[in-house]
């Protein structure tokens, strides 16, 4: 099966795939002016500071980071509590892409809660009461949910607001892996559903992804409840998150901060996203058990298909057995992009 | 104690505080095009994994991370076993400035040998000796040296294979953090002997800085014997230092390598401290007790100029007590820097 | 609802709530004899690690340790290499009841394979080969099977041997968890049995349980494989686990072994286990979902009588919502025991 | 040179070499009657909570553990925060000789400040407050202090109280080691001293050592703050220290406690090593650079005979090439044991 179609310029691989957005390369090469004291004495990191209380409409305690474990390494270390474990689905990124990184640097165990469709049910937590209080078991301590899931659904503001009452009740913290934070906030309503789902829900702390959405490499750590915040310094830099020249994380986030750039970039996504599901539902074969809620698409396709069309044009398995595969839009995803790519797909399924 | 004189466009604080070369600026933007796989799979990466065995002139295996660290912990717990601790001086980085990384991600204990120099001699090895088959003792497992040192020493390759056979005899592994790996080859004399200081000297596994030599934050662990590098990957994930866009990582460091400007750049560094060592060594009440042998000069200065030259021009305080200073230069120090700041430092010593 | 009848000397409630037998303080008694070197140099652990050789009939390494997670730790991190994950159950012992021990002590991540009986199948190492090779997952490094498992079943030495060579294909090592392997070797016939299920199979590293088995408190890691042993005694006394009068620990298991005493209070306890069995499965109301292997039993009662039956002879619930709970028999379980304890179940379910 | 006095029946190798007082024996063999629930529910455990809380006369929350490193362990992760640093003196067991238990269990670095005496000074702690604040450096969290130090000093309860002021003063929790706190106590004046040095002096928690007094092997944490205690019971089972069987933990330090036996056999101990210094001094070519304070000696011998005595009568060297040694003297040390012992270096001493 050779497919003669154009393939698009940009696959549809992964949001990593993808380049730095042409401002942020502008941001960075605007900070890359003389000297700056490093680890984080500069203006520019001063500045996010201050834009991360404006976005979140409270003082919040902002920490650059690398990369997205290392995020969620030190926001987890960072509500975790002596002798407590951190509760997530099996889906989570912390406990399946991590390498173990939340293990080996938190000495925690994960603790993981059945789920369907990549989201906590506020019963999952009772499930674990059975533990609290009994010295044989890892103390549940932190609930970590990922929004974006890692299954591309969306947690409702509403949702959240229950899991974090149902932890609060219990004494546990939570932690958002928002690696696709601005992805989850474009598809509920915006900046306000930031605020809903974050500061209004009562999350304690989260990570804030920036390299997926048009970054360069750059995450924070955000402490929404900053009395937590008195180790976090030494913690990012015990966790190897500390840049040296971090006026450049800084500054990354700074230009996807203003203007609202970061809402932006991940509404263009998600349109993508929605694009290729209508572009490709209609295409006899091709089975869309999801409906996709942000930019990931996990078409069922023919287990015959799946390699060529990687070939063509490269993508991710998903579930191999089934012939599952994911399809992730970027910032840059084109109109053009989808329309090539879906076009592929009707040629090799015959249509 | 007020300075009339014009400070110095770029102080002398550290390294850290300049930021990227412009072609270091330049290789990023060129590697910002269109999609590309991430974690490492993209063609800078290869080119970068060929170069630096090139560079070396033998088959290494080339890992980039994020900063200096993250790469010392990944590198330390590539060639640390069961049981073991690391040995070094009571100055190193490691024990140091590292927040106690490597405690904490390694589970690692660092046992300090003494040094005046920020060396350590063979003998300190031979004093650890006591230490070995006892069931009580963690055992010294790696030796791990700075090369520029913390004190801005410089080992002599001799020096640095000496250690590296002492340590072998007793089944240690070397670790050579690298930081400023670059002005010590530049200080002994180029590319053969960053050549003879490592892979001659039999050294197992280096850190090679590249963000204080003119990168924007780029480092790699270099294992220079390759079979020890099976781990790696899954170690450097585990350690935070995986980059999801790694392009931009390795096309730092591809720059940086590139008609050995890491070279020429460190070179500068380093003439620029002889040059600062010079122009104050003859100012009357300017102690320089120790001769510069790489980017950093260590005078001491009567106690009260101290604070007023700081708050003319920053530089960080090095013995307290004593009033010895580091005064630190940069890949982008000019000569105009060294004479402004030797002016001022004359004034306030009233010369 | 009251019980009438006179409760059982010794409830069922774990083999753990036993004492020690008569010979084992005897042995410590006999131990306690002027002064002998501490930490192993006595000539009681000498002896031990003698005979342990003559249990299983080839040369290992022995090493006494306190308890059970103890010896459990110590026995994963001899086995366990960097970057690695161990395997087992969701029911195993080390992920569910040591409060996360090995997480914390060896910054390993344990992934759970699905399992209804407690023992995993050989096929569950298949579906993770997915993971090999992909830096973003910890590597299955180990498989840590439990024998008698935490539900009561026993493997055979063929599905031992199963196991281990479907893991050795892979790289992988095997830790079987024997707190229990005492009343397995019971169960499958004895001596030549345990044989069968260690090194016959191939295992590389084991827990031999003591404790629960009529000692006062010692387990002992036996290294099958010698060339893995070196790091041993170093990584006892780093995870806390190096008792300094040690000859204390060795007279007791030097007494379990001494005439194959172990061997005859573990099939004692699991012969009262089949009578209890016996005893109560014809009582109506009183469901035997499983047939016990060995020394516990675990029945499924209606939900009312289970709080009164524990009040009058105290058990622990196994699945509370199902009304299963768990009887357990030990070394000193005396038939009398069963018979009054049947009387009282007899009683309460109206029988 | 061959000795031909008759050597002393216990040798003067440590107070770990002397086997379990007759009546921890007694009280061992009592509590093994019947069954009892495991894991410290049980009215042994009980009693010995209230048992501590009398002996300090205020309430203290007691945690049984098998070792001293084990309960060490345990002491400083229950009083250790995030990001935070220990401070012992580089004499301290913790950093000798506990094989790196506490940086792999607690991810945790050891600060070592000097000592020449084995106490750490006041204004050690000072030498630290420069790294207090500044994210690269680990945090001095917690003091940890051993009494009777290891090399045989003991603090009196008011050079503890200023060194609990200081630390508190900075923020500082203070642990002390008291492997052998009984001989401090004995020394310094008994139960009232103890509760000086302690709870009076400030100590937020100790670690309260039995097997070298006449233990067959039990310590215990001791938390002062019983506010802090909440965590211990995960951390005790999390870093392997939580017995299965704990009434025979607990029946042996009861019978420490009873009628203070503790403070007779410490009393004891020490008395006889200030007869084995009495006995020992005026041997020419014996020197006592130290007057011991607790059961301790530390001669300096001459080179030769080091050997031949070790052979005659074993005990360990101290500093090897300056020909120091440890003799030590335990609870069941005679009178005759100092006499025989005496005689022998006075014969190889030529006198």
């Amino acid at each position: 099966m050779v497919i003669g179609a154009k393939p698009p310029k940009r696959p549809f691989a992964s949001d990593n795939s993808a380049g730095a957005h042409p401002a942020v390369m502008e941001g960075i090469a605007a900070a890359n002016q003389g000297h700056t004291l490093a680890y984080g004495s500069d203006p520019w990191t001063d500045r996010l500071v201050e834009e991360f209380s404006r976005l979140f409409d409270t003082d919040v305690a902002t920490y650059p980071t690398f990369n997205g474990t290392g995020a969620n390494v030190l926001a987890l270390g960072t509500v975790l509590g002596p002798g407590e474990a951190v509760v997530s689905t099996p889906w989570s990124h912390i406990t399946v892409d991590e390498t173990g990184a939340p293990e080996r640097i938190l000495g925690t165990k994960i603790i993981e809660v059945p789920s369907s469709d990549g989201k906590i049910a506020v019963d999952a937590l009772a499930s674990l009461d059975h533990l609290r209080g009994v010295q044989h078991h890892s103390q549940p301590g932190v609930l970590s949910i990922t929004q974006v899931t890692e299954l591309g659904t969306v947690y409702t503001p509403d949702e959240i607001t229950a899991l974090v009452d149902a932890s609060h009740e219990r004494g546990m913290r939570v932690h958002l892996d928002g690696a696709r934070l601005a992805n989850a906030a474009a598809a509920v309503g915006g900046i306000e559903s930031l605020r809903a789902m974050t500061v209004g829900a009562g999350v304690d702390v989260i990570t804030f992804g920036g390299t997926k959405n048009g970054g360069l490499g750059a995450e924070a750590v955000v402490v929404l409840d900053p009395d937590l915040a008195a180790p976090v310094p030494y913690l990012r830099k015990q966790y190897n998150q500390l840049a040296s020249k971090m006026r450049f994380l800084s500054a990354q986030l700074l230009v996807l901060l203003r203007d609202d750039l970061w809402l932006d970039l991940a509404s263009h996504a998600n349109a993508m996203g929605a694009r290729l599901y209508e572009a490709t539902r209609k295409i006899p074969g091709v089975d869309h058990p999801w409906t996709p809620e942000a930019n990931s698409v996990f078409p069922v396709l023919p287990l015959d298909v799946v390699s060529p069309l990687q070939e063509w044009s490269f993508f991710w398995p998903w579930d191999p057995e089934k012939g599952q595969v994911r399809w992730m839009t970027a910032w840059d995803t084109t109109e053009e992009d989808v329309e090539l790519f879906s076009l592929g797909v009707a040629e090799i399924m015959g249509s």
